[in-house]
């Protein structure tokens, strides 16, 4: 029994907050038992507690901001693109990912793999 | 040595011109031996070749135009967000996935996955 799609719209709503406004503890709370994360895709896949807790932290302090542009939700999983703004002084770094996450039957992320590239990065 | 980004864009705009205009044996002439197509997520899997060809032989024949809206590249990877729009008669019944792909080295599709579910398909 997967988890609900309405809970899996909850969760990635609730994750796109968190990058935005939300702390790394915040984030890795959303995160199941055992979890893998892969950001971006062909990068190291960080598959403890630990390691996704520091790719977080590499956030926090950070001035963001966020935007979910859409999401798709099938068979216990969700793919969703969404927008992460990242201001530093007077400039503003955009990444706009495509990230794909699969769910536990209480709506805890399994995994996430986050699709981008360096040219799906913008600065102005 | 994943296929590269370039040629895995090719790859991605022919699938989503294909789809829209092609035949499904110019569509299945796209995956490698062996490849997965799980269209939509949760669904059965089709894993032999005449299981994919007869998947994309439902919609020859149909009036269909198509649309990449946008795409992530990573890791010999591809995830895009696209329009499928299919003219019966006055209706137009219109279904915008999020796919994702893997690839061989030579550029063809190992596996397909395709997130949408019923609410993401509208008739207008």
């Amino acid at each position: 029994m997967a988890a609900d799609p309405e809970r899996i719209r909850e969760v990635v709503n609730r994750y796109v907050e968190l990058v935005g406004s939300g702390t790394s503890e915040e984030i890795v709370a959303l995160y199941a038992e055992g979890a893998t994360v892969e950001d971006p895709v062909g990068s190291e896949v960080l598959s403890d507690r630990d390691g996704i807790r520091a790719f977080y932290a590499g956030l926090d302090g950070l001035e963001k901001d966020t935007r979910l542009v859409t999401v798709r939700i099938a068979g216990g999983a969700a793919a969703f693109h969404f927008e992460v703004g990242t201001h530093v002084g007077e400039q503003t770094y955009t990444v706009t990912p495509i990230d794909v996450m699969t769910f536990d039957d209480d709506g805890l992320i399994t995994s996430m793999k986050a699709f981008w590239g360096d040219a799906d990065m913008v600065s102005a």
